[in-house]
């Protein structure tokens, strides 16, 4: 998972070439997670690896003391700095730059307990992350792992659930598999009178869109079906035509196709993206391929956000045993994504 | 995938021993399949591993002919033998042994051209096959692929229909995962209706009882649910009072469990084998996880009858290249069920 784009300090053309090559680097700004949690540690076990400074300019938001603390957990030996904006951090990869408001101190949690405190902290981290995104200052957005306990203690719950004025849609990455979900929780009773051939042209043109964004050049679509072998009335009748109204558009869709095939098929390199019809099509591929190193976004964000798929494991925490693939993977995939250079390179590793 | 079950040759107790042995081992019979498809080419590549011959006495059914047309094309050193018994089969290693009632000759069929002579004849192939099973000559059976075109223009496509007045349920094997499925292929907006608590309790008793009689102890069935995280109607109203009436016979079964990860559950050892809801849920899973060697079964059948998960493949046929993986899986796996000894031992290979 190396980068491409590496500092060229011993370039013959002059000493600017590192400072272009350094502020060419997305910032990727990512959020510690409920320090009572795994979070912290995953965190600093991730930037260790160098990988994340490779590909971007990391900044965390949450407490210096939590990262101290996590770093005595870990072994991990960097140092960590408070700095005051994004703008400053990320260009030393010996050291962790935390954007910490004072909001949390070491004394302030237990590893494994919900708490108020935590909750008000991480649903102010949230807030920031979410400020610093908007104004540009950073480019790209990682939640680590929050606790929905400590936020119910602190009446924060709702920080959880998003901008609820936006349309948005579930997207799962797992090495090569990347899968957008249509609908989400709603009853599997209801899902078919959800697909309208304007609901799925609408989040084909989102798919394109937010993809060639980030570098994905003309991302080949490939949409499931919704019945067996994609033979049924809401394939024919919603699924195709919507499927047809995107491709007038140039948009480079393929479906609907046999649900029990397209998944595959993406891992294969047929597609860059699926587009699921329902929360267990695309869930059950992903958690059956078993991937190590998931993580999850919304698309359709006014910036890019990146969460990773576990939680806070407060049974092991504080032992230096939760893995940080999945926060790596989430960290190298947005600094990917932030930077126009599409999809991270896919490292295989299926359990 | 080497037996436990061995011949005793050298055995000091008598020189009954390997007549006992061989005698104790299932005759399995594999139907070759279209004559003019990849399904003697792979039965001959499957039955030369040897493999089948460790587990079981192997009898064909079908044409001599068409046998040691694949040998030319295979290459593989045994010679073809035709019996008029499945009692007289499979003891020798080296030789394919044929129930080969005269239907087809090398002269009536052409290699990748459909025709109703290999349709009247794989047609009957599967009759005389079931009237075997049904009789007790056999103790297992294998279908190879046919052909529905072929079938079509012999005005036999009936015969892939099987019984009709039986309730069968469609099983899966890849690797570790094992799945029966409730539904098949009704429209997805009909399934909620068609699961009931007594059709989950119907299909977890002949579950148990069947994976039982093949020696399968106490098998542990998990049950997914319908929805998202099995947190909707269907879920608590008919599934897990399904389940608990199930239990309440002494039934080893678990669930609703979120169909996201009863799978990956299955996978990592947890179950023997998953009920799934609907075809999609249990065919995502098994196409997507990318074992190599799948097969198939209905359950509820009389007898025990398992099928390959491809085609006749008729444009890679004669060429040598067909893999042999899922026919050698199904001869396995049919033999270890109908010895009674549970499920054949995996060999992980994960595409």
């Amino acid at each position: 998972m190396k980068s491409e784009r590496v500092l060229e300090t011993d370039s013959p053309e002059s000493g600017r070439t590192e400072e272009k090559s350094v502020s060419d680097k997305p910032i990727v700004a990512t959020m510690i997670g409920d320090p009572a949690g795994i979070g912290p540690e995953v965190v600093a076990k991730a930037l260790a690896t160098g990988e994340p400074y490779d590909v971007s300019r990391p900044v965390l938001i949450g407490s210096v003391e939590a990262m101290e603390h996590a770093l005595e957990i870990t072994g991990v030996n960097m140092t960590v700095r408070k700095v005051d904006s994004p703008a400053e951090a990320g260009n030393d990869r010996t050291v962790m730059d935390v954007l910490d408001s004072g909001l949390l101190g070491r004394n302030d949690y237990e590893l494994g307990v919900e708490s108020a405190a935590c909750g008000v902290a991480t649903a102010a981290w949230m807030g920031e992350m979410k400020d610093y995104a908007e104004s540009g200052a950073v480019q790209g957005t990682i939640m680590g792992p929050i606790n929905s306990g400590s936020l119910m203690l602190a009446d924060k719950l709702g920080s959880l659930m998003g901008d609820e004025s936006r349309e948005t849609y579930l997207t799962l990455f797992t090495g090569p598999l990347r899968i957008v979900h249509l609908t989400d929780h709603e009853p599997l009773r209801q899902v078919s009178d959800l697909i309208t051939k304007e609901k799925v042209y609408k989040v084909l043109g989102l798919m394109h869109e937010s993809f060639s964004g980030w570098g994905v050049e003309n991302p080949r679509i490939g949409v499931a079906g919704f019945n067996a072998h994609a033979m049924g009335e809401e394939d024919a009748n919603e699924i195709a035509p919507g499927v047809e109204m995107a491709k007038a558009d140039g948009i480079n869709a393929t479906g609907p196709i046999s649900p029990d095939t397209v998944f595959r098929h993406c891992i294969d390199g047929v597609y860059d993206i699926v587009l699921a019809m329902y929360h267990d099509q695309g869930h059950i591929a992903v958690k059956t391929y078993g991937f190590v190193g998931n993580c999850a976004m919304f698309l359709g964000l006014p910036f890019l956000q990146m969460s990773v798929a576990h939680g806070t494991a407060f049974d092991i925490v504080g032992q230096n045993i939760a893995s940080h693939e999945m926060i790596l993977m989430a960290m190298t995939q947005t600094a990917s994504l932030a930077a126009g250079e599409g999809f991270a390179p896919i490292e295989l590793a299926v359990q």
